[in-house]
């Protein structure tokens, strides 16, 4: 099954969310505009709206309150991916042949705050203080993980800790958010959106090892970048760190740095590939996956709990 | 007399704000500390707190409520600051001696974003909805006015409307909403808070243009930085726009970028100075000082209105 189809019955409400996000930036000039909405038709899987939405589902669902929310938590994505362009354009500039002017590092940083700005004025919308303080609390840990990958690149002696650490900053602390903030928009009870934070979390964890395994077993049309490109920019990932265990294999890895030719990198998908670092991987996701299923069976009924389980499955083991 | 002379009796609040500044980033990594406290110590006038602070005898002053919010629009302003100085060291790089490598432009982005994101770890603790529309309602057009900062440069086309809203968005808003934001935490009336942002406007109206006065009057020493960069950076401030009201001067003025030679600009500066452009800025500016004093007037009888007529007076008349 399809992951849209999963959640069919709330296509129109997604829709209601598209057109905000698209109505949202309107407000800025137009070239904020222009820059801004080549990061929203980029698409993406609006996956943190959705799991607004689901969330809300357990409590008092009102479509009005629960668009400021969903369109918020997926403008802070965006100015994330934004600002996260800005260090990719950089390192993948040397290698291309088309060089970016700084001039678009400028627009970039200024469009990703224009944007993370928008979502601020949709959260003040948001009465309940507590959903405020969650939600900043999120963002300062996502900007210390955004240095904090910076640091960690190329830094081949750091262990799954700093891994994990790296992944549920980057995407699984607002999956959780996602979730959590979409219970308390709608009033659900304390004991629903910690265990929906729970939920999400697990799920973010999951989603990011995945990720990163897609990294090495897609085919460069499926991931619209070059297979292991996350290893030649530095990003030491689960299946580079299992594969590492291996001190033969260790020896070739620790050998990547920037300047690594594409068949080289081609040699160490393969080794890694080999290594028994992709089932490790997958098992790995499967963790988090099965604490995600676990938490969410402890939820109070409610029929949207098959469709969070199908994405969580879906996310979990999807295979591009 | 001197500018922290005249709110001394707030030096023990200060120290607490100060001293929080410090606490909040530390809760950053190493790195971020580091950079954070880059910008933190290169100080500034700490303006944005004390009009936090002062605003906030209009209504029932709690420190502990109004540090929050003082700490938070001091960081807000250190955020855009850090931010701006990758666009300026951009600039900078091209005459400078040592390049600054694409890494320190990397972590002064990320270093905005973790900065910006303590400031609404912050906010978060105080609890009026009013008060978080009004301040995501100002960043965004902060947002807006940088990128069109960045698009004005070197448009010497533009007049004074364009320059007026630029300053509005660069400064004025933000020491508006710092006036407003204290009457507002400490629970001040509606026509209370909405005459002090209106101060705050005018106050900020007019410190910007005082602030484009000097890159043209002052030396080097008093500025840190060359006179007249602002204009070779491209930024047409309120004496260029006065100067080029001469059809001869616009020819030459029209004529400055980039690669503009130190002698040239040199002889630009003394143009402008000579043009009478400075002193027409000055009136300019107490135009807005008379207008922020008006206000001022208008506000309930409380002894802090004497302090921030002595500030005003000081920030729109400062010659350094």
């Amino acid at each position: 099954m399809k992951l849209k189809m999963m959640y069919s019955f709330l296509n129109s409400d997604i829709n209601i969310i598209e057109k905000k996000l698209e109505e949202a930036i309107q407000s800025g000039s137009p070239l904020l505009q222009q820059a801004s909405m080549h990061t929203l038709q980029a698409g993406g899987k609006r996956i943190r709206p959705v799991f607004v939405l689901l969330a809300g589902k357990f409590g008092k669902y009102d479509i009005d309150v629960m668009k400021d929310v969903a369109v918020a938590l997926e403008l802070i994505h965006m100015a994330s991916l934004v600002h996260d362009d800005v260090i990719d354009n950089a390192d993948l500039r040397r290698g291309a042949p088309t060089v970016k002017s700084k001039w678009d590092n400028q627009i970039a940083m200024y469009t990703g705050d224009f944007v993370f700005a928008l979502s601020l004025e949709l959260m003040a919308n948001i009465k309940n203080p507590a959903a405020h303080k969650i939600l900043a609390n999120t963002i300062v840990e996502v900007t210390i993980g955004e240095i904090q990958q910076i640091k960690d690149k190329y830094r081949y002696n750091q262990n799954f800790r700093d891994y994990l650490r790296r992944i549920k900053r980057k995407t699984a602390l607002l999956i959780a958010t996602s979730c959590q903030l979409g219970a308390i928009a709608a009033g659900a009870p304390e004991s629903v959106h910690k265990k929906l934070y729970q939920f999400g979390y697990y799920v973010g964890m999951s989603f990011q090892i995945i990720d990163d395994i897609l990294d090495f077993t897609s085919t460069e049309e499926e991931l619209c970048k070059p297979a292991g490109i996350d290893l030649l920019q530095g990003n030491i990932t689960a299946p580079v760190l299992f594969a590492m265990e291996n001190d033969l294999n260790r020896k070739e890895i620790i050998k990547v740095k920037e300047s690594t030719s594409p068949e080289q990198m081609a040699e160490i998908i393969t080794l890694v590939k080999q290594s028994g670092a992709i089932e490790k991987s997958f098992a790995l996701s499967d963790l988090y996956l099965e604490k995600a299923l676990t938490v969410l069976a402890d939820l109070p009924a409610n029929k949207v709990k098959k469709t969070l389980r199908d994405i969580a499955k879906f996310i979990g083991r999807r295979k591009f």
